[in-house]
């Protein structure tokens, strides 16, 4: 089986942080390609910077599909253009939020998303109520660390640590999900301090459309009907 | 008062003929503009379409703000990067499908969106759901009419009369929505055919641009966030 | 156009102090007349208040439709007979805490109500509940000052600003609705120390009124049907 | 126990009829007093209706409190001034609608209202979705008999009957509700008729007044606040 | 009338120390008879014990439907096993959990469960998303008090007291529903000190047992659907 | 990696005919062990057979933790005992259920379960509302097939198909989950037959453990919580 993961954002320097950490998240004869965008904000992390990255987002999508991959993943939380790409493609198509949020209700009956700035929390909120749920979230949380300052994990891991324990003690969080795929290896360490299970959204993606092509599962076209050929000026 | 009517496709046929349209749905002292996108599709039908035509909106929208004017709709019923132009200006933004949802609950319990396409109709049914307004909603019906094909309008009545009456008979409508903004002429012809109102949702975006302003309003900036500058590649 | 504006109480004090701002709401044009009731409570805190003026109100808006008026709003953030009143009139019927939710949402994901008392709190989550939109509210909060007590417009506002400032930091409300319609002054001082929209219902009423008017809108009669003569002993 | 059953018209003729119902309805012990109100509308069944009756029915609720009754009911499927009353006296108060859905929803997951003009089923379903019972109803439907009309046995329970096996065969419901507390017999034959429980909202709202009484329960006045003495106009 | 109570666990000495609480709930006139189960856990307190406990649960069901029983409680807040027992029996069955809630229902807007464990509290939690009545739900709180420590009075009472005091001051309930059967004399008490109606659902339960067997009404059939003989090996 | 699958009925026979369907829906790499209840009803189709079934479901969930395997399917969309099994052990437990309907949520917005009977029906209706899922649900339908029945593979087939064509074309359904997990064949031929996704429980509760297991992720035991020894008698 063969997917690829399209980071939405045109950071190379920041996607190739993330390629290990992908391609250890499939399974052994699942072959991962990883990639980001040629043009397009350096990161996502408001509708403004989803709104610019649309365009490319779909053109590497319909690449995917044409190279003969099996299924693509959107890595990012606040799960940028999916449905038009779901419209553009017949391959599966998954999502780091969606995906997340559904892995973490077959956890726990209320979690938690705990993501990077207030702007990513404003697009998960208004995702998880356009998905129908909210009555299955205990909050969603942000530490104030833009995207890019990931790298520094040490300082990332200790901010995100810190809202994930409020949100188990004050929202009544039983799982947490990142809200960024750009924290795979806090994950583990998180889960670790916090006792709950944590939920990485990179992985999750990449499990969900394993699981998916491996059942000979794609998204609806009754649901994300093709486009027909139309005049773009 | 000064407001742009941005029409998110790139068809300035289509545009020449709603002018006088979005002039009619002004106030005496409103000054209303009406322009379509430099590129993009040439009609909004598809979340493909939307996403196409994305970096366009926020383009026109950020002119408009700097140009001076007092509120700008993004006129179409898919309300297409709403988020994002909130984000991205300060003076009000309203838009087809939310202001004409908003006005439909002023008028009854329940309301039914007849729009044109099945694909706008999946769009609309999730906005509704993002909204919040699922309560409200009669039904979401379409009249398989494409959005540029509403010139022959005695065909496009007919069809979404059609559906109009099961919405009403059959779906318990009491507020009709018409789900595409190139409709108003139709709009007061059903009202009169139908015996229910009927919410042109171009009319609603310039009635609901002119009160915000008049009262001093715009979208709160606490939940549409300001992006920072950011490397654009 | 002629709007009426029904001041659900029998203050006619208190009314005076209302009658600029109403005027000062509307857009060149409009004519707005305020009036109250010939009886009834003196003002509008309790459901037992909206039960006792019920009639009074009923019988003002037949006498506004009668006299020809385009549209009347109710004027109290409590709805008080706002279905009854629909079922009479077939004029356009706004009221000041339905228009003001409804404007609410065009600004933000989620507004917080801050009104007088407790029993009016109680009262507007009731109607929030029956409109549908608690999904998009952030809280309903009270400042503990009885209607006829805001003439004191500097403690009044004293107690506000304290409630409005825990709904957007607590609570998280991106939007201010005021839940009382004599509160004009206050909105726009209280939104340039918020640093957030604050909704007038006051204001909002007359906006909707005339939009709704304007686009040769009212109520569906489908929805709030016509009472056929019954014999009242 | 002295229970009053307040019928919110002023058809004494009706309310001559429902005494005999009523009395059978209560427990061996508890007393049983029926009474209508002294003015207003001969029957409800609009919310104009409602409001027109509204000061009656306090003035009719105050004296049973003040005549040292247990309990009081508001014998209408359309729960007319119910929070006014409960914030009025002190006494357990339960009303037709409200006390039948609660009853309903004890005997399966889904419940439909049958009543007799679509007016009267307008205001059940505001109340059904300002009780946020929604999720557990299945239709409410309506056999377009006037209240006052429902003394013609035969055809009234012709229409209802009509109605009801709708509501089973294609809308899903269990449990039937009678929208109208004039059908007491019709309850029983129905119930036979059709294989599901029938609830007669009179019986229901009188049974759950005893109980509540019995437990030494009355609403909360938490909820429900008393108002401070306020001058009327 | 010849009610049964059905105590769902094991402990025949915990059922002692209850039977005259639940013979004091009924009216004269209504046979009390209370009885625990053959096998199982001594408490129910959690799912395991639920899943343990509900072959035996049935069994008694099933034996006092034979011997001519007009009702039976499943006398437990968490309403263990009572869609089963409901399928298995035509007469009654009514449970202290849901009983309680439709109770706490028609006294307030907003009520908050108090129960003794957390493991108790996740429960009755899903059981109120199960039943449709989240939006009507304060909180859920627990004193961290296993059932069987309930003897010792004092001590429970005022680890119950504290936390209904949270549950009015921080959540905004307006009812408290005490989220156990064994803590009816505790349920007065409460009442009293806090000032807001106290339901205790193992009375609940009963009246609410004894309000349908007297109306006639059992569960829908249509709802819980009778199993066919099945082989059990 | 080891995973368990439990059919929770007692029927060797008909678990015989699942094995090689199990064992095929797994990945390369996982070893898949499928056993049925050692006593217990022959087939779960009522909740009263789930309740007769629960306290062998724990046992055999126990042994397969204490056995070593790294996950256990209970492999039934009624998902029966799920809670008490996650209280009991701690690798993962994902169920026929659940694991499908969050799989159909990542295929489209809106699926309907076509289940074997009206019995089952109820119990999957009343999972989804627990779950918090039904706002997309279109519907819950059934084809009146017990469960041994549909060995009958061609009868059986047949039977679901009308039914999948009705929730497509009558309810909005744009992803079919089918209700029980002997279906496996069938959903490939429906699959092509339909031209929707055909989710099959059997193979969606195994793909969701793998992923679970392979991510280090299990249940929270903040939300299922091990219950303390405790006598049983």
């Amino acid at each position: 089986m063969k997917i690829r993961v399209v980071i939405p954002n045109s950071s190379s320097e920041f996607t190739a942080t993330q390629v290990a950490e992908r391609k250890k998240a499939a399974f052994t004869g699942t072959e991962v390609d990883v990639v980001c965008l040629p043009h397009g904000p350096v990161s996502i992390e408001y509708a403004w910077d989803e709104a610019l990255a649309a365009p490319y987002i779909l053109e590497v999508a319909r690449k995917t599909e044409e190279e003969g991959y099996d299924a693509v993943t959107v890595d990012c939380a606040m799960d940028p253009s999916l449905r038009a790409v779901r419209e553009q493609v017949s391959i599966p198509v998954t999502s780091g939020g969606e995906s997340s949020f559904l892995v973490a209700m077959a956890l726990g009956t209320k979690f938690s998303v705990v993501t990077v700035l207030e702007s990513t929390a404003k697009v998960i909120r208004e995702n998880l109520q356009k998905y129908g749920f909210t009555s299955r979230v205990a909050s969603v949380r942000f530490a104030n660390v833009p995207v890019l300052d990931l790298v520094d994990e040490e300082k990332a891991a200790q901010a995100i640590l810190v809202e994930a324990k409020k949100a188990i003690a004050d929202d009544g969080a039983e799982v947490i999900v990142l809200g960024c795929t750009g924290m795979s290896p806090l994950a583990r360490k998180l889960q670790q301090e916090l006792g709950v299970p944590v939920v990485d959204p990179a992985a999750a993606s990449i499990k969900l459309a394993e699981a998916l092509a491996a059942m000979g599962l794609a998204h609806s076209k009754a649901a994300y009907l093709t486009p027909p050929d139309k005049e773009i000026r």
